[in-house]
């Protein structure tokens, strides 16, 4: 399995994946499922994936040889896209070209052509902004009422998700709960697993990109996790007992 | 959807389960889910469902009518297993039977024959035991490694049952932890919903079992969610931020 979240805030964008694969639980792998499709003055665009992986494979390709052009025309490619809309549409037909070319044999097979991506960054002068492009090719994008997207195994991270994630999130508390929800994922499903991939971009252009490759060792991470279980324990038992459960004396 | 929970703690037992069933989003009703199967001075048999409710009511139907005894003997009923992990036994067949009558018709219609379901209490002398039937009629049994069984939409509610409970656990601390759970569950997943059914069964048999409905006005349950999300919050705010996200200058 896989879990890869995006969160936008007002503060900027965050961009999380772990990297583990497996083909049944005795033939685990590690890929790297978050990547950068373009990365320059005018534009940087992220992917994260999500499913089959040679189907994800396929369409990452598809789109760095670039998508036909129209008569004598070149290829096109994240390079010549004006907007991260048109980014995302462009991710949407090169996997609905990957699942047209592998889906078939995938499924003669009896497996499942499923793949979902996550696509964020920005292009020109557009704001950051972030969309989920499934497997048909189709998409939507991250509004402020639910400012996360995830794909992969996506449910045990999500109740810290939908408490805590506001659109006024500052960006260094959203890679924190972007983390939080990574370990109580990690914790419940040994097939989504560390190194996880970590990009943050501000909204501020003046502030760099950071890139992070948080490994199994990772000081800052271990912390938070113990920290969090501990927390955990605390906070329930300031909560009162059930007065249902109470002696009535 | 549903959630069914069982702790299986030192001091007791606690079942809880929701009454929320839809066949569609636009076709939502309320069924209860929490059985009490058998309830005599020998004997204390509770049982949760979730998958196909046809299925489920014909499988409980079937326990109450009793399952066809050897020649000339009486139906084999809950009153007369000698211990839980007879009437987890007696469960998995009445499953069965009722999968067999059923589940051809329900996938010629391209409906998932699948049910699961929880039996949890104790018969005779034995201590309180918890089992988890699958809908081939085959089970197991809840263990001191991990003191819960779960069924239905179990993953939102898992991390907090994965940090917090232990067989050392207080049968009141269960009870809330099981609720905290709940509550997880419902906010990220609208199709389960109160009011729910919870039992609580003390390991002393001195002490009273619970019954308890806790409706959607429910002031205790209430009060716990709302203390939990912002309790959440303020344990987040007091862990570090990752220190890659720090200014270096």
């Amino acid at each position: 399995m896989t879990y890869c979240i995006g969160l936008l805030v007002d503060a900027g964008l965050v961009m999380i994946a772990d990297t583990r694969t497996n083909a049944g639980v005795d033939n685990i792998s590690r890929y790297r499922k978050l990547h950068v499709l373009a990365d320059a003055p005018d534009r940087l665009v992220l992917c994260a994936t999500a499913g089959n992986l040679s189907l994800s494979q396929l369409a990452l390709a598809t789109l760095a040889e670039g998508l036909p052009g129209g008569e004598g025309e070149a290829p096109r490619t994240m390079a010549g896209v004006p907007s991260l809309f048109r980014a995302a549409a462009l991710v949407g037909e090169a996997v609905a070209a990957a699942r047209g070319r592998l889906a078939p044999g995938l499924e003669a097979e009896g497996v499942h052509a499923g793949i979902s991506l996550l696509v964020g960054g920005r292009i020109g002068e557009e704001p950051l902004r972030l969309f989920l492009v499934y497997e048909a090719g189709n998409f939507i994008e991250c509004q402020a009422d639910q400012p996360f997207l995830a794909i992969g195994d996506t449910k045990y991270g999500k109740p810290i998700l939908d408490r805590t994630m506001t659109t006024g999130t500052a960006l260094d508390e959203a890679v924190k709960i972007g983390l939080i929800s990574f370990d109580s994922t990690m914790r419940s499903n040994l097939s989504v697993g560390r190194p996880l991939d970590l990009v943050a971009v501000p909204s501020d252009r003046g502030e760099p990109t950071i890139h992070r490759r948080i490994e199994a060792d990772d000081g800052y991470f271990n912390d938070l996790s113990a920290r969090w279980s501990m927390l955990l324990n605390e906070v329930r038992a300031t909560i009162p007992p059930p007065p249902f459960m109470q002696p009535t004396g």
